[in-house]
């Protein structure tokens, strides 16, 4: 019922992750009433996209530059690397101001159901950046994956492939424990529990 | 903290409905994961649309021909003119493959904390339509905006100007009533009494 351009558009904007036919729909209509000079400026910013972002091929992260300004800088910890799933985990950790090691995006996690390791995710690449050869040597790798299920599959796969070629190299996770802000009531019993066991104090 | 091409198309994504800082986000993480075929594919569609997708100046629905195939359509009862909101309820009027009449989308409703038409609104060519000095006279309009607050006072309003230039022509409204699956208990009052007041039968 729609035209063949319309149907076009929401085809190609149902890829993007959780958008269905009614909110691709909606976007198509709101991109019409719009007007020709934001769907132009829509098309020149991924057209921008495609230019010039590119893979950082030392952390994985996406940036307009390879090597990114942070494997760049000379002024981060090259002993300490932060293992997370997605870029945007980067962004979440830079702005607590309190890292100043490197990093490394896998690119997602092992999904179990899938049956074998997805070729995509940057294993093999952490692996060789944490191999005993490499003239950098890491001293420590935080593995700050997201604490649910794939997180801790992956988390433990990669703990284990990592000890197994380097035995030296510290491995730690982030910590558990209550949410600033956070309810006793509400928390789940692994959080609390960990909460307990890890309590901080003189 | 992200890279100048990514925060640009960032702010490009959060101009359309209900897309903030986080989804934009995940949007543009979503394409560059996926790679520039698909990111090429979403650019070609978005240029289709610019480049073929136009509004039909009879009834103002978006189709790639002016005026479109409904207005075009020698099977259509030209006397009934079913004024509706947005381009989507076209589709969801024909789906039900009841009404044979012609179509109005008045391309939003008014809004009353804005003070004054959105010119943007097709009101004045509604009105032009429906004017007694149109040849082709139209004996009926159906208003069929959505029964919340701005699509009611849309609809007053629409009444009262279209019965001032021409008060031979019959207005109707769609029917209130439960809905298919619903629950007596759960019905507001006003739809209760609607259903009640309107109930069917021999």
């Amino acid at each position: 019922m729609y035209s063949k351009s319309i149907n076009r558009l929401i085809d190609s904007l149902k890829k993007l992750p959780s958008v269905g036919q009614r909110t691709a729909e909606r976007f198509v209509f709101h991109l019409l009433k719009s007007g020709k000079k934001d769907v132009g400026e829509l098309i020149l910013s991924l057209k921008d996209l495609v230019d010039n972002v590119k893979s950082c091929e030392v952390c994985w992260d996406f940036s307009d530059e390879n090597p990114c300004h942070v494997c760049r800088s000379a002024g981060r910890d090259r002993g300490l690397l932060c293992v997370v799933g997605d870029p945007q985990d980067i962004h979440a950790i830079e702005k607590t101001g309190i890292f100043s090691g490197l990093y490394h995006v896998l690119r997602g996690v092992i999904e179990p159901e899938e049956g074998g390791l997805d070729p995509k995710l940057k294993i093999k690449e952490l692996l060789a950046r944490s191999s005993p050869k490499n003239k950098t040597a890491l001293k420590e790798i935080i593995l700050a994956l997201n604490p649910d299920m794939e997180g801790e599959t992956t988390m433990m796969y990669l703990e284990r492939e990592i000890k197994k070629q380097n035995p030296k190299i510290k491995i730690s996770r982030l910590a558990r424990g209550l949410p600033m802000g956070g309810d006793l009531q509400y928390a789940d019993e692994i959080t609390l529990g960990s909460a307990l066991k890890n309590r901080t104090g003189k």
